[in-house]
């Protein structure tokens, strides 16, 4: 048989798997964000709430992006003030900008995540600036909250390809990685925006970042299922050695019938890969199916999620 | 991190890939065999026709079962004689049994494929026969095969998990395949036929297919989309140095919308990430899923495959 070598080496040693991974679930937030219907607060406090009694220990609440641009998800203050928040389940928020700091903080929250762009097309539109000058406007954002003792993760969106500038430069993600970390952020989640990556990238990236000094363990992935690849990338991603996913209950975040599919890697997929592989996950597989299944009703369409489909009646 | 081994090694060595991989498209067979819609067979031939065309070289055409069973195919005399076959191009045909082996040789055919079970129970259902009664039946149909110079592959149904047994024992699966390849077959495809492996099943059984002697040069793999793990164990065979797979275009066989949705792997998929690993499959994308855009019209509903879904306007 002919074979060849892919890229640049794997992280881990070939074969292997991490014991656990943490789950990372946007369902609440990249997931409803997107969606078409938007959900009262009391469908989402229960949403929420159900993710967690179904085992998941990170669920990401709400964005305090401006209403203006999120307006799905512009009852954050009142959702967090009625939200009952479980011992041992952390509940970040997506935070743009020091007034989004602001809102967050008065809202009591202990964590939250910044979202920065690969791409300078990406960076002028999502942020109305460019890579080098997104570092001005997360600088204050994390310093300040870092002093009130609230962690932040960072998202890096458009790693891998970029809808208006194509396949994106393997050092120019490092190089933005790197500046992000050292802002002080305790994980970074590398973004697939557009759910056009496959497997090589993924490990030619993550190889990428462990020779520049950036080791999995700060490390999680994001995919959408565009293309069908947001499953295999992150089998991909666990070689390597990352484990922390971020998913979406019922793979919300995408109309299956629109045009353009755009929806996060379902948890329940997820889950039955990690049950397969004898990963420890923590979830209650019939639990989620049974929350994805109540609120694709509440959305009024069936989940994209193949294992919500299959297991449920 | 603490990381652990998985199950027996891969066979080939870490992170390769094969240069080229060869795609054997069951869309017109096994896809339609399980739509609701029965095409006509002038639609039948141009969906071959178009698939020949955007490049793709094993068409699996059609079946010689018992219209009784399969009424979707029950027209497969007129449909190979009314098919322009083109250089180049293979036209496998499914036999069930020496008069669907009369049929495709009346027919003209010079491939076909015999289907075994790897499970009890579903021999008795599917073949109303046993694992070891299964081969009384294929024994006849291989050798006059043979001897009318047509070559002949087999399908393994069952190899990972089955509805009625559960997880199905490994070596159970290696002995029919050995069985099956000591025949006389040029090359055995192992089924996961609920759809319902995941990775770490698909490289212990490749593994445990190598050390009892049968090299990936004689495998190929069929994956269904039930749990969303099709492209992922795909990947993951790929790993093991397997460099046939099985697909359907536009992931025909099986409703999205219905209860069990368990298509084949979506070809399109299967080439997106082919094309993202640099891996060889002489398919024009665009012509694929222009073919699969086409054919969905004609069934009434959309493509599950989410390239198609992607890329169609």
């Amino acid at each position: 048989m002919s074979v060849r070598e892919l890229g640049l080496p794997a992280r881990a040693p070939a074969g292997w798997l991490p014991d656990r991974v943490t789950i990372w679930e946007v369902g609440a937030r990249d997931g409803l964000q997107n969606e078409q219907v938007a959900l009262g607060v009391e469908a989402k406090i229960e949403f929420l709430d159900r993710l967690a009694a179904a085992g998941l220990t990170v669920l990401e609440a709400t964005s305090f992006v401006s209403p203006k641009w999120v307006p799905q998800l512009a009852d954050a203050e009142e959702l967090l003030a009625g939200l009952a928040r479980r011992p041992g389940v952390r509940y970040p928020v997506l935070v743009p900008n020091e007034r989004g700091l602001d809102r967050a903080l008065a809202a009591g929250c202990t964590e939250i995540a910044i979202f920065g762009s690969a791409t300078e097309t990406f960076a002028r539109r999502n942020l109305n600036s460019t890579v080098d000058g997104q570092f001005e406007l997360f600088e204050p954002v994390v310093r300040r909250a870092l002093d009130a003792g609230v962690e932040v993760r960072a998202y890096l969106s458009m790693c891998f390809g970029d809808p208006w500038e194509g396949v994106v430069d393997v050092e120019q993600v490092v190089r933005v990685s790197r500046r992000l970390l050292d802002l002080g952020c305790f994980q970074l989640s590398l973004g697939d925006t557009i759910g056009v990556a496959t497997a090589g990238q993924v490990e030619r990236l993550l190889g990428a970042l462990g020779e520049a000094g950036v080791g999995t363990e700060a490390l999680a992935v994001h995919f959408h299922d565009t293309y069908g690849q947001a499953l295999t990338n992150t089998l991909a991603a666990l070689r390597c050695g990352v484990s922390t996913v971020d998913s979406s209950a019922g793979g919300l975040g995408g109309c299956p019938y629109a045009e353009s599919a755009t929806g996060n890697l379902a948890t329940e997929d997820l889950v039955w890969l990690l049950d397969g592989l004898g990963v420890e996950h923590g979830v209650d597989l019939d639990a989620l199916v049974s929350t994805s299944t109540w609120l694709a009703e509440r959305l009024g369409r069936p989940s994209p999620s193949r294992v919500v489909r299959a297991l449920s009646k």
